[in-house]
């Protein structure tokens, strides 16, 4: 897998308003009602993670996801990361 | 709720050989053969957060978390944090 280039980075992540370009990472905090309604969207995520072979740093405290995507096997951003990107918005807006 | 004082958490600390205290908070990372493992003992252990409402700060990166512990409402460590530690330990080792 190779990484994408920082134009196409940049490209792509006009369509994600919500997350931020960080140290070859994409991050979003992601805010819930409650530890119930986080760990949920965690669960749901994770179904996805595992499915795509692609699977998140991320860190939970209470109501509150911190996450961190990028492509260890590239060392870099791939269209994976921002596949998961999309589901975990996707998600997040149910 | 009132804190732990320091006495009382190391006296508490030696049931815990894989747990470190550091920056008032009691730590330890648990490594799985898998995300799926990973994230499977994750969901178990939040039932049990929420059944204490008493939640762990954790981070997760494919087979790995680490998990810190402390009581936010009481700036500090109080039984608490040693029983979901002690249940975290007991669903590690199922």
């Amino acid at each position: 897998v190779s990484p994408l280039n920082e134009e196409e980075v940049r490209h792509r992540l006009q369509a994600f308003p919500n997350w931020t370009l960080s140290a070859g990472a994409i991050r979003r905090e992601f805010s819930f009602p409650s530890f119930i309604e986080a760990f949920g969207w965690m669960s749901s995520v994770a179904l996805v993670a595992q499915a795509m072979d692609h699977h998140p740093d991320w860190t939970n405290v209470f109501n509150r996801v911190s996450v961190s995507l990028s492509t260890h096997d590239a060392l870099g951003l791939t269209a994976k990361d921002f596949t998961l990107a999309a589901q975990m918005d996707r998600l997040f807006a149910k």
